[in-house]
Protein backbone atom coordinates (compact mmCIF):
# COMPACT_ATOMS: atom_id res chain seq x y z
CA UNK A 1 0.00 0.00 0.00
CA UNK A 2 1.06 3.91 -0.61
CA UNK A 3 -0.30 6.52 1.20
CA UNK A 4 0.65 10.34 0.59
CA UNK A 5 -0.23 12.72 3.36
CA UNK A 6 -0.16 16.31 2.04
CA UNK A 7 0.12 18.89 4.58
CA UNK A 8 1.44 22.26 5.52
CA UNK A 9 3.92 20.83 8.73
CA UNK A 10 5.40 18.16 7.62
CA UNK A 11 7.89 18.12 11.11
CA UNK A 12 4.28 17.07 12.47
CA UNK A 13 4.60 13.86 11.04
CA UNK A 14 8.39 12.94 11.61
CA UNK A 15 7.79 11.54 14.54
CA UNK A 16 4.28 8.83 14.39
CA UNK A 17 6.00 6.77 11.95
CA UNK A 18 9.39 6.54 13.56
CA UNK A 19 9.11 3.55 15.73
CA UNK A 20 7.23 0.54 16.46
CA UNK A 21 4.52 -1.16 14.42
CA UNK A 22 4.86 1.89 11.64
CA UNK A 23 8.33 1.16 11.32
CA UNK A 24 8.16 -2.33 11.14
CA UNK A 25 5.86 -2.03 8.41
CA UNK A 26 7.83 0.73 6.57
CA UNK A 27 10.88 -1.50 7.06
CA UNK A 28 8.90 -4.92 5.50
CA UNK A 29 7.65 -2.69 2.73
CA UNK A 30 4.36 -3.56 3.77
CA UNK A 31 3.81 0.13 3.47
CA UNK A 32 5.44 3.44 1.51
CA UNK A 33 4.39 6.53 3.27
CA UNK A 34 4.81 10.00 1.59
CA UNK A 35 4.48 13.13 3.47
CA UNK A 36 4.17 16.23 0.71
CA UNK A 37 4.54 20.02 2.03
CA UNK A 38 1.80 21.95 0.22
CA UNK A 39 3.83 24.75 0.66
CA UNK A 40 6.20 23.70 -1.94
CA UNK A 41 3.42 23.78 -4.41
CA UNK A 42 2.09 27.41 -3.79
CA UNK A 43 3.00 29.82 -6.95
CA UNK A 44 2.46 32.79 -4.40
CA UNK A 45 5.85 34.60 -3.89
CA UNK A 46 5.58 33.94 -0.33
CA UNK A 47 4.73 30.59 -0.38
CA UNK A 48 1.34 31.62 1.19
CA UNK A 49 -1.19 29.04 1.33
CA UNK A 50 -3.77 30.57 3.95
CA UNK A 51 -5.97 33.61 3.58
CA UNK A 52 -8.98 35.30 4.94
CA UNK A 53 -12.55 33.84 4.77
CA UNK A 54 -15.01 35.41 2.64
CA UNK A 55 -17.62 37.10 4.43
CA UNK A 56 -15.46 37.70 7.73
CA UNK A 57 -14.83 35.46 10.64
CA UNK A 58 -11.87 34.14 12.61
CA UNK A 59 -9.47 31.76 11.82
CA UNK A 60 -7.52 31.73 7.90
CA UNK A 61 -8.69 29.06 5.16
CA UNK A 62 -6.09 26.98 3.07
CA UNK A 63 -6.20 28.33 -0.48
CA UNK A 64 -7.20 26.23 -3.38
CA UNK A 65 -3.58 26.52 -5.58
CA UNK A 66 -0.97 24.63 -3.85
CA UNK A 67 -3.99 21.86 -2.70
CA UNK A 68 -4.97 21.49 -6.13
CA UNK A 69 -1.74 21.34 -7.94
CA UNK A 70 -0.58 19.14 -5.20
CA UNK A 71 -3.34 16.39 -6.00
CA UNK A 72 -3.39 16.87 -9.70
CA UNK A 73 0.43 15.88 -9.67
CA UNK A 74 -0.39 12.73 -7.45
CA UNK A 75 -3.62 12.03 -9.73
CA UNK A 76 -1.65 12.37 -12.70
CA UNK A 77 1.16 9.66 -11.42
CA UNK A 78 -1.08 6.71 -10.55
CA UNK A 79 -4.95 5.78 -9.64
CA UNK A 80 -5.86 6.67 -5.48
CA UNK A 81 -8.48 4.38 -3.79
CA UNK A 82 -9.74 7.23 -2.55
CA UNK A 83 -8.60 10.92 -2.04
CA UNK A 84 -9.84 11.12 1.87
CA UNK A 85 -9.59 14.96 3.87
CA UNK A 86 -9.80 14.86 7.49
CA UNK A 87 -12.22 16.73 8.94
CA UNK A 88 -14.57 17.15 12.34
CA UNK A 89 -17.40 17.13 10.15
CA UNK A 90 -16.63 13.95 8.01
CA UNK A 91 -17.67 10.34 8.35
CA UNK A 92 -16.57 9.08 11.98
CA UNK A 93 -13.80 6.65 11.70
CA UNK A 94 -15.04 3.30 13.17
CA UNK A 95 -12.86 0.07 12.86
CA UNK A 96 -14.97 -1.52 9.95
CA UNK A 97 -13.92 1.17 7.90
CA UNK A 98 -9.92 1.25 8.74
CA UNK A 99 -10.39 -2.91 7.76
CA UNK A 100 -12.30 -1.60 4.20
CA UNK A 101 -9.22 0.76 3.71
CA UNK A 102 -6.85 -1.44 4.28
CA UNK A 103 -7.47 -3.60 1.33
CA UNK A 104 -6.70 -0.72 -0.82
CA UNK A 105 -3.14 0.33 -2.99
CA UNK A 106 -3.64 3.98 -2.99
CA UNK A 107 -4.58 6.29 -0.56
CA UNK A 108 -4.06 9.43 0.12
CA UNK A 109 -5.19 11.78 2.41
CA UNK A 110 -5.30 15.71 2.94
CA UNK A 111 -4.88 17.34 6.53
CA UNK A 112 -6.54 20.38 6.76
CA UNK A 113 -5.23 23.59 9.41
CA UNK A 114 -6.64 26.69 10.75
CA UNK A 115 -10.59 26.82 9.40
CA UNK A 116 -9.84 24.17 7.20
CA UNK A 117 -10.03 24.39 3.12
CA UNK A 118 -11.40 26.08 0.84
CA UNK A 119 -14.64 23.81 0.17
CA UNK A 120 -14.06 24.01 -3.60
CA UNK A 121 -11.15 21.59 -2.97
CA UNK A 122 -13.82 19.51 -1.08
CA UNK A 123 -15.88 19.98 -4.12
CA UNK A 124 -13.56 19.03 -6.72
CA UNK A 125 -11.08 16.35 -5.54
CA UNK A 126 -12.57 14.63 -1.82
CA UNK A 127 -13.88 11.69 -2.22
CA UNK A 128 -14.34 11.02 1.10
CA UNK A 129 -14.27 12.88 4.16
CA UNK A 130 -13.19 11.35 7.92
CA UNK A 131 -13.52 12.87 11.54
CA UNK A 132 -11.37 10.70 13.68
CA UNK A 133 -13.84 11.83 16.74
CA UNK A 134 -16.19 14.22 17.58
CA UNK A 135 -13.62 16.51 19.17
CA UNK A 136 -11.39 19.37 16.97
CA UNK A 137 -7.54 19.31 16.65
CA UNK A 138 -5.56 21.93 16.13
CA UNK A 139 -4.46 20.57 11.92
CA UNK A 140 -5.68 17.29 10.65
CA UNK A 141 -2.08 15.83 10.83
CA UNK A 142 -2.59 13.76 14.14
CA UNK A 143 -5.76 12.65 12.53
CA UNK A 144 -3.95 11.58 9.65
CA UNK A 145 -1.40 9.74 11.68
CA UNK A 146 -4.04 8.12 13.93
CA UNK A 147 -5.89 6.80 10.79
CA UNK A 148 -2.71 5.62 8.88
CA UNK A 149 -1.77 3.88 12.02
CA UNK A 150 -5.02 2.24 11.99
CA UNK A 151 -5.01 0.83 8.86
CA UNK A 152 -1.48 -0.46 8.24
CA UNK A 153 -1.72 -2.44 11.35
CA UNK A 154 -3.99 -4.39 9.41
CA UNK A 155 -1.87 -5.05 6.69
CA UNK A 156 -0.92 -9.24 6.90
CA UNK A 157 2.80 -9.36 7.75
CA UNK A 158 2.90 -5.89 9.60
CA UNK A 159 1.93 -7.26 13.09
CA UNK A 160 3.65 -9.92 14.40
CA UNK A 161 1.04 -12.48 15.30
CA UNK A 162 -2.20 -12.74 12.81
CA UNK A 163 -4.15 -13.67 15.20
CA UNK A 164 -3.19 -10.58 17.57
CA UNK A 165 -5.52 -7.83 15.46
CA UNK A 166 -8.37 -10.12 15.30
CA UNK A 167 -8.74 -10.43 18.79
CA UNK A 168 -8.43 -6.53 19.40
CA UNK A 169 -11.61 -4.31 20.89
CA UNK A 170 -14.13 -3.77 17.95
CA UNK A 171 -13.26 -6.49 15.67
CA UNK A 172 -16.43 -8.94 16.70
CA UNK A 173 -18.75 -6.02 18.46
CA UNK A 174 -17.04 -6.80 21.83
CA UNK A 175 -14.64 -5.00 24.16
CA UNK A 176 -11.39 -6.68 24.72
CA UNK A 177 -11.45 -8.62 28.29
CA UNK A 178 -8.77 -7.69 31.09
CA UNK A 179 -5.89 -9.02 30.64
CA UNK A 180 -2.79 -9.94 33.23
CA UNK A 181 1.13 -10.91 33.38
CA UNK A 182 3.25 -12.09 36.23
CA UNK A 183 3.53 -11.36 38.62
CA UNK A 184 0.77 -13.38 39.83
CA UNK A 185 0.68 -11.39 43.12
CA UNK A 186 1.60 -7.73 43.05
CA UNK A 187 0.98 -5.64 46.68
CA UNK A 188 -1.73 -8.52 47.79
CA UNK A 189 -3.29 -7.71 44.32
CA UNK A 190 -3.81 -11.29 42.48
CA UNK A 191 -3.92 -12.64 39.18
CA UNK A 192 -7.71 -14.28 38.65
CA UNK A 193 -7.40 -17.57 39.32
CA UNK A 194 -8.95 -19.31 36.29
CA UNK A 195 -6.47 -17.60 34.09
CA UNK A 196 -3.37 -19.58 36.28
CA UNK A 197 -4.56 -23.10 35.25
CA UNK A 198 -4.65 -24.80 32.20
CA UNK A 199 -7.96 -24.99 30.93
CA UNK A 200 -8.05 -23.54 27.75
CA UNK A 201 -12.09 -24.20 27.06
CA UNK A 202 -12.55 -22.79 30.65
CA UNK A 203 -10.28 -19.22 30.05
CA UNK A 204 -12.00 -18.84 26.46
CA UNK A 205 -15.54 -18.95 28.44
CA UNK A 206 -14.21 -16.88 30.95
CA UNK A 207 -12.74 -14.06 28.24
CA UNK A 208 -15.65 -14.22 26.97
CA UNK A 209 -18.22 -13.59 29.68
CA UNK A 210 -15.68 -10.23 30.39
CA UNK A 211 -15.93 -9.18 26.90
CA UNK A 212 -19.56 -9.11 27.11
CA UNK A 213 -19.81 -7.47 30.65
CA UNK A 214 -17.48 -4.85 30.12
CA UNK A 215 -19.31 -4.14 26.76
CA UNK A 216 -22.78 -3.90 28.54
CA UNK A 217 -21.08 -1.80 30.95
CA UNK A 218 -19.29 0.34 29.07
CA UNK A 219 -20.73 0.31 25.88
CA UNK A 220 -24.32 -0.56 25.18
CA UNK A 221 -24.38 0.48 22.44
CA UNK A 222 -22.32 -1.70 21.08
CA UNK A 223 -24.61 -4.34 21.69
CA UNK A 224 -27.56 -2.69 20.60
CA UNK A 225 -26.28 -2.71 16.91
CA UNK A 226 -24.98 -5.74 16.13
CA UNK A 227 -24.98 -5.07 12.57
CA UNK A 228 -23.02 -1.90 12.93
CA UNK B 1 -1.17 23.29 32.69
CA UNK B 2 1.47 20.03 33.27
CA UNK B 3 0.48 16.99 31.22
CA UNK B 4 2.57 14.08 31.81
CA UNK B 5 2.90 11.19 29.10
CA UNK B 6 4.06 8.15 30.48
CA UNK B 7 5.10 5.47 27.54
CA UNK B 8 7.08 2.91 26.48
CA UNK B 9 7.99 4.46 22.21
CA UNK B 10 8.91 8.26 23.61
CA UNK B 11 10.14 8.59 19.99
CA UNK B 12 6.72 8.38 18.97
CA UNK B 13 5.72 11.60 20.66
CA UNK B 14 8.53 14.14 19.32
CA UNK B 15 6.91 15.32 16.17
CA UNK B 16 3.41 16.13 17.25
CA UNK B 17 4.62 19.00 19.58
CA UNK B 18 7.59 19.90 17.30
CA UNK B 19 5.36 22.45 15.33
CA UNK B 20 1.78 24.81 15.06
CA UNK B 21 -0.21 25.50 18.03
CA UNK B 22 1.40 22.98 20.21
CA UNK B 23 4.65 24.26 20.11
CA UNK B 24 3.35 27.92 20.62
CA UNK B 25 1.59 26.55 23.68
CA UNK B 26 4.62 25.24 25.10
CA UNK B 27 6.77 28.60 23.83
CA UNK B 28 4.52 30.65 25.88
CA UNK B 29 3.98 28.65 28.91
CA UNK B 30 0.57 28.21 28.49
CA UNK B 31 1.37 23.93 29.27
CA UNK B 32 4.18 21.62 30.03
CA UNK B 33 4.86 18.42 28.31
CA UNK B 34 6.84 15.54 30.14
CA UNK B 35 7.90 12.48 28.19
CA UNK B 36 8.67 9.92 30.73
CA UNK B 37 9.77 6.52 29.11
CA UNK B 38 8.26 3.83 31.32
CA UNK B 39 11.57 1.59 30.44
CA UNK B 40 13.67 3.41 32.67
CA UNK B 41 11.70 2.63 35.64
CA UNK B 42 12.13 -1.23 35.12
CA UNK B 43 14.08 -3.21 37.81
CA UNK B 44 14.31 -6.06 35.15
CA UNK B 45 18.46 -6.43 34.50
CA UNK B 46 17.25 -6.74 30.48
CA UNK B 47 14.95 -3.20 31.13
CA UNK B 48 11.48 -5.51 30.12
CA UNK B 49 7.90 -3.63 30.29
CA UNK B 50 6.09 -6.21 29.01
CA UNK B 51 5.25 -10.06 29.47
CA UNK B 52 2.92 -13.32 28.36
CA UNK B 53 -0.47 -12.94 29.27
CA UNK B 54 -1.90 -15.37 31.72
CA UNK B 55 -4.14 -18.00 30.18
CA UNK B 56 -2.07 -17.76 27.32
CA UNK B 57 -3.37 -15.81 23.40
CA UNK B 58 -1.74 -13.72 21.37
CA UNK B 59 -0.08 -10.89 21.92
CA UNK B 60 1.66 -9.29 25.04
CA UNK B 61 0.85 -7.06 27.96
CA UNK B 62 2.76 -4.19 29.99
CA UNK B 63 4.48 -5.14 33.39
CA UNK B 64 2.67 -3.50 36.33
CA UNK B 65 6.16 -2.82 38.16
CA UNK B 66 7.72 0.06 36.31
CA UNK B 67 4.46 1.66 35.56
CA UNK B 68 3.57 1.31 39.32
CA UNK B 69 7.00 2.68 40.30
CA UNK B 70 6.88 5.93 37.60
CA UNK B 71 3.16 6.52 38.81
CA UNK B 72 4.27 6.49 42.54
CA UNK B 73 7.01 8.44 41.83
CA UNK B 74 4.79 11.57 39.47
CA UNK B 75 2.02 11.34 42.21
CA UNK B 76 4.85 12.10 44.91
CA UNK B 77 5.25 15.12 43.61
CA UNK B 78 2.38 16.84 42.96
CA UNK B 79 -1.72 16.16 42.71
CA UNK B 80 -2.92 15.10 39.57
CA UNK B 81 -6.45 16.03 38.55
CA UNK B 82 -6.56 12.73 36.96
CA UNK B 83 -4.31 9.56 35.63
CA UNK B 84 -5.87 9.03 32.43
CA UNK B 85 -5.22 5.66 30.31
CA UNK B 86 -4.97 5.66 26.76
CA UNK B 87 -7.58 2.62 25.47
CA UNK B 88 -9.95 1.82 23.18
CA UNK B 89 -12.57 0.26 25.90
CA UNK B 90 -12.63 3.67 27.46
CA UNK B 91 -15.17 6.39 27.67
CA UNK B 92 -15.20 8.07 24.08
CA UNK B 93 -13.64 10.95 23.61
CA UNK B 94 -16.20 14.14 22.86
CA UNK B 95 -15.46 17.85 22.92
CA UNK B 96 -17.05 18.64 26.08
CA UNK B 97 -14.70 16.75 27.75
CA UNK B 98 -11.64 18.26 25.81
CA UNK B 99 -13.09 21.19 27.32
CA UNK B 100 -13.83 19.93 31.16
CA UNK B 101 -10.05 18.68 31.13
CA UNK B 102 -8.85 21.24 29.56
CA UNK B 103 -9.61 23.53 32.93
CA UNK B 104 -7.14 21.01 34.90
CA UNK B 105 -3.67 21.57 36.13
CA UNK B 106 -2.03 18.16 36.10
CA UNK B 107 -3.29 15.37 34.01
CA UNK B 108 -1.33 12.16 33.57
CA UNK B 109 -1.61 10.22 30.62
CA UNK B 110 -0.35 6.41 30.30
CA UNK B 111 0.22 4.67 26.74
CA UNK B 112 -1.29 1.53 26.21
CA UNK B 113 0.58 -1.46 23.40
CA UNK B 114 0.43 -4.75 22.89
CA UNK B 115 -2.40 -5.92 24.28
CA UNK B 116 -2.08 -3.42 26.77
CA UNK B 117 -1.25 -2.90 30.36
CA UNK B 118 -1.64 -5.47 33.38
CA UNK B 119 -5.19 -4.92 34.64
CA UNK B 120 -4.04 -4.28 37.92
CA UNK B 121 -2.60 -1.14 36.49
CA UNK B 122 -6.03 -0.10 35.66
CA UNK B 123 -7.46 -1.18 39.15
CA UNK B 124 -5.10 0.83 41.37
CA UNK B 125 -4.25 3.72 39.69
CA UNK B 126 -6.37 4.99 36.78
CA UNK B 127 -9.51 7.57 37.09
CA UNK B 128 -10.24 7.57 33.89
CA UNK B 129 -10.36 5.60 30.88
CA UNK B 130 -10.74 7.52 27.56
CA UNK B 131 -10.95 6.49 24.11
CA UNK B 132 -10.40 8.65 20.82
CA UNK B 133 -12.75 6.42 18.81
CA UNK B 134 -13.69 3.07 18.22
CA UNK B 135 -11.02 2.06 16.30
CA UNK B 136 -7.77 -0.07 17.25
CA UNK B 137 -4.09 1.97 16.89
CA UNK B 138 -1.03 -0.15 17.27
CA UNK B 139 -0.68 1.91 20.84
CA UNK B 140 -1.52 5.09 23.11
CA UNK B 141 0.66 7.27 21.88
CA UNK B 142 -1.66 8.68 19.29
CA UNK B 143 -4.22 8.94 21.29
CA UNK B 144 -2.49 10.66 23.97
CA UNK B 145 -1.28 13.13 21.25
CA UNK B 146 -4.52 13.50 20.10
CA UNK B 147 -5.72 14.01 23.52
CA UNK B 148 -3.13 16.55 24.32
CA UNK B 149 -3.74 18.70 21.32
CA UNK B 150 -7.11 18.67 21.85
CA UNK B 151 -7.09 19.91 25.55
CA UNK B 152 -4.61 22.55 25.38
CA UNK B 153 -5.76 24.72 21.98
CA UNK B 154 -8.57 25.37 24.70
CA UNK B 155 -6.37 26.44 27.08
CA UNK B 156 -6.92 30.91 26.84
CA UNK B 157 -3.43 32.31 25.32
CA UNK B 158 -2.94 29.17 22.79
CA UNK B 159 -5.29 29.54 19.45
CA UNK B 160 -3.69 33.25 18.35
CA UNK B 161 -7.60 34.42 18.24
CA UNK B 162 -9.95 33.71 21.23
CA UNK B 163 -12.74 33.06 18.97
CA UNK B 164 -11.82 30.77 16.52
CA UNK B 165 -12.38 27.83 19.22
CA UNK B 166 -15.37 29.07 19.84
CA UNK B 167 -16.61 28.56 16.13
CA UNK B 168 -15.33 25.54 15.92
CA UNK B 169 -17.63 22.03 14.82
CA UNK B 170 -19.55 20.91 18.21
CA UNK B 171 -19.00 23.98 20.17
CA UNK B 172 -22.30 24.62 19.88
CA UNK B 173 -23.76 20.88 18.92
CA UNK B 174 -23.48 21.93 14.94
CA UNK B 175 -20.80 21.38 12.07
CA UNK B 176 -19.03 24.48 11.35
CA UNK B 177 -20.19 25.93 7.27
CA UNK B 178 -18.50 25.58 4.36
CA UNK B 179 -15.54 28.40 4.80
CA UNK B 180 -13.95 30.01 1.09
CA UNK B 181 -10.62 31.80 0.52
CA UNK B 182 -9.63 34.07 -2.20
CA UNK B 183 -9.81 33.47 -5.37
CA UNK B 184 -13.18 34.34 -5.70
CA UNK B 185 -13.69 31.73 -8.82
CA UNK B 186 -11.54 29.27 -9.37
CA UNK B 187 -11.35 27.24 -12.81
CA UNK B 188 -15.49 28.10 -13.41
CA UNK B 189 -15.79 27.75 -9.68
CA UNK B 190 -16.79 30.55 -7.82
CA UNK B 191 -17.45 31.84 -4.36
CA UNK B 192 -21.22 32.11 -2.99
CA UNK B 193 -22.37 35.82 -3.88
CA UNK B 194 -23.54 36.17 -0.16
CA UNK B 195 -20.10 35.71 0.71
CA UNK B 196 -18.68 38.32 -1.38
CA UNK B 197 -21.55 41.09 -0.22
CA UNK B 198 -20.90 43.21 3.22
CA UNK B 199 -23.84 42.11 4.90
CA UNK B 200 -22.87 40.75 7.87
CA UNK B 201 -26.07 39.72 9.30
CA UNK B 202 -27.28 38.13 6.25
CA UNK B 203 -24.07 36.40 6.05
CA UNK B 204 -24.25 35.33 9.51
CA UNK B 205 -27.86 33.56 9.04
CA UNK B 206 -26.33 31.75 5.56
CA UNK B 207 -23.89 30.47 7.53
CA UNK B 208 -26.07 29.12 10.32
CA UNK B 209 -28.39 27.52 7.60
CA UNK B 210 -25.34 26.60 6.42
CA UNK B 211 -24.69 24.40 9.79
CA UNK B 212 -27.93 23.25 10.27
CA UNK B 213 -28.18 21.98 6.86
CA UNK B 214 -24.48 20.27 6.93
CA UNK B 215 -25.88 18.56 10.60
CA UNK B 216 -28.60 17.48 9.56
CA UNK B 217 -27.08 15.94 6.26
CA UNK B 218 -23.93 14.28 7.82
CA UNK B 219 -24.49 13.69 11.53
CA UNK B 220 -28.32 13.92 12.63
CA UNK B 221 -27.16 12.29 15.68
CA UNK B 222 -26.37 16.11 16.94
CA UNK B 223 -30.23 17.13 16.83
CA UNK B 224 -31.76 14.70 18.46
CA UNK B 225 -29.33 14.62 21.27
CA UNK B 226 -29.19 18.38 22.17
CA UNK B 227 -28.24 18.29 25.52
CA UNK B 228 -25.34 15.53 25.08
Amino acid sequence: MRIDILTILPRLLEGPFADSIMKRALDKDCVEIHIHDIREYSTDKHKKVDDYAFGGGAGMVMTIQPIADLIEKLKAEREYDEVIYLTPDGEKLEQRMCNQLSLGTNLMMLCGHYKGVDQRVRDMYITREISIGDYVLSGGELAAAVLTDAIVRLIPGVLGDETSALSDSFQDQLLAPPVYTRPAEYNGRKVPEILMGGNLKAIDEWRHEQSVRRTQERRPDLLDHPEK
